[in-house]
């Protein structure tokens, strides 16, 4: 497995794979790996002649008041689980933005909804970074993971808008055995916390079986989860999975996304209904 | 010739060229050629295996007091000239946006200097549209005329901070037997404005020989343009080249820059140093 620290160079090598007719599996990360991002690789290993892992703590998507300084590092079992799973080449750069960097790719509506309320500024950050990943790694298919739900969206949408010439592909959630999503954050929960963050899966279990007992209307549904949330709530929503709008009737695609504080970790969750009638 | 009016043939057509290792030179026009578009096609010829051009007004790029609906439409010439300048594919699209398009690629500060005053969200719209084009034609080299020398900048600096793997080549104004820069705008002009209009050239000429006899007070050299300029000025700036602030003393690579209007025509122009001391 090829590691590559400097843009020109990981630039120079794919540029190469696509003339040589070689399609690339893409998945982009910010390393502390888990199963989550295995899975990613494993489907990008099935579907494509060769296999791209960016390694990369994208400073742009943290705001002020965030974790930037505490997330964690740990490039070695990183590499380890990207060997494993038949990874033919990381990218690890140090950093990829010029000095006083001025360019930004904007998703305007998309990125104010449910997260950018929290983290104003966050997805100008990451579709930029993916736009430049992107552009360095020239993927054939790039996969992102739905836990991530409003990030899927907004990276789709740009692809869509700006005409980039590749593949998004969406990879289901992976859960702990007792259903917490598999989350790079989920290490600085205490024993307690983390008993405790196993409502956020219980809230989504509960609306998946209303929904599919034919409870359309959002506001009940939302109700009925926070009663079962006993901890501390940012959001919870139901809304139109295209353009994140809330919705009162629940009716075809529907994205139901949650974000909630355990002590001092913030974690997100949603489930997905499509064709719904 | 080749005339290409998706997106999506167009990206097929030009992703193949890369696989089968052609260079693709590209110049990203929006229509009513004239010889300053003719010599970046003829530049694009001697160094790329494959020229594309593309023709399409960009209506992002206008702003709502400007002159979309008067722009004008000379399809037939214009693929003639491309044509004659050994083009292999025009690119003529009817529409590149999605509808309620959302994403877009903005050079923040650059954008909102010289032009970016009269033209608010000028940039925006030639950012996003190159980036769209960019993706669709996949180019090895794309070619911009120097006349634009705010939207060069931008575009440079914009590839440059997004990773675009494509060169760009700058490319001389080229200008009329009597100095005025060639422009689709030049047309409009009536017998009377066209003779006006070479106050603009004579501007540059007389900075030019000031500068070459040691000149480098910005403010005098200014001054002494606004003298020479008998038309309705909008601004005559001496700026720095790559972040296009003011200066006060010219020194290292410098852009001067003028915009006029000469009847309802609005006009452009400049001249650079490279390396003053």
């Amino acid at each position: 497995m090829k590691i590559i620290k400097t843009i020109k160079e990981m630039q120079a090598w794919s540029r190469h794979q696509v003339k040589i007719g070689k399609s690339i599996g893409f998945v982009p990360t910010m390393g502390a790996l888990h199963a989550g991002h295995k899975s990613l690789l494993e489907r990008a290993r099935l579907e494509n002649d060769i296999v791209v892992s960016s390694i990369y703590i994208n400073p742009t998507q943290f705001g002020s008041q965030e974790d930037l300084a505490r997330y964690p590092q740990t490039f070695e079992a990183d590499r380890q689980l990207c060997e494993a799973a038949g990874v033919d080449c990381v990218f690890a750069p140090e950093n990829v933005y010029e000095s006083d960097s001025q360019t930004w790719v904007v998703v305007e509506k998309l990125q104010q909804m449910l997260e950018g309320k929290s983290r104003p500024g966050h997805f100008n950050g990451v579709a930029t970074v993916v736009t430049k990943l992107f552009n360095i790694v020239h993927p054939t298919r790039a996969y992102f993971g739905r836990k991530d739900a409003q990030q899927l969206v907004v990276i789709k949408t740009m692809v869509k808008e700006l005409n980039m010439d590749l593949d998004i592909i969406p990879c289901d959630t992976v859960r702990e055995a007792d259903g917490l999503a598999m989350s790079s954050r989920n290490r600085f929960l205490s024993p307690t916390e983390r008993q405790q963050a196993l409502c956020i899966y219980r809230a989504l279990t509960y609306c998946r079986q209303q929904v599919e007992n034919g409870e359309r209307n959002a506001s009940k549904l939302v109700e009925g989860m926070h009663r079962i949330l006993t901890i501390d709530i940012d959001y919870v929503v139901i809304v139109d999975a295209q353009c994140l709008v809330p919705i009162a009737i629940l009716k075809d695609d529907v994205l139901v996304a949650i974000a909630v504080k355990v002590g001092s970790v913030r974690l997100i969750d949603n489930i997905n209904f499509t064709g719904l009638s």
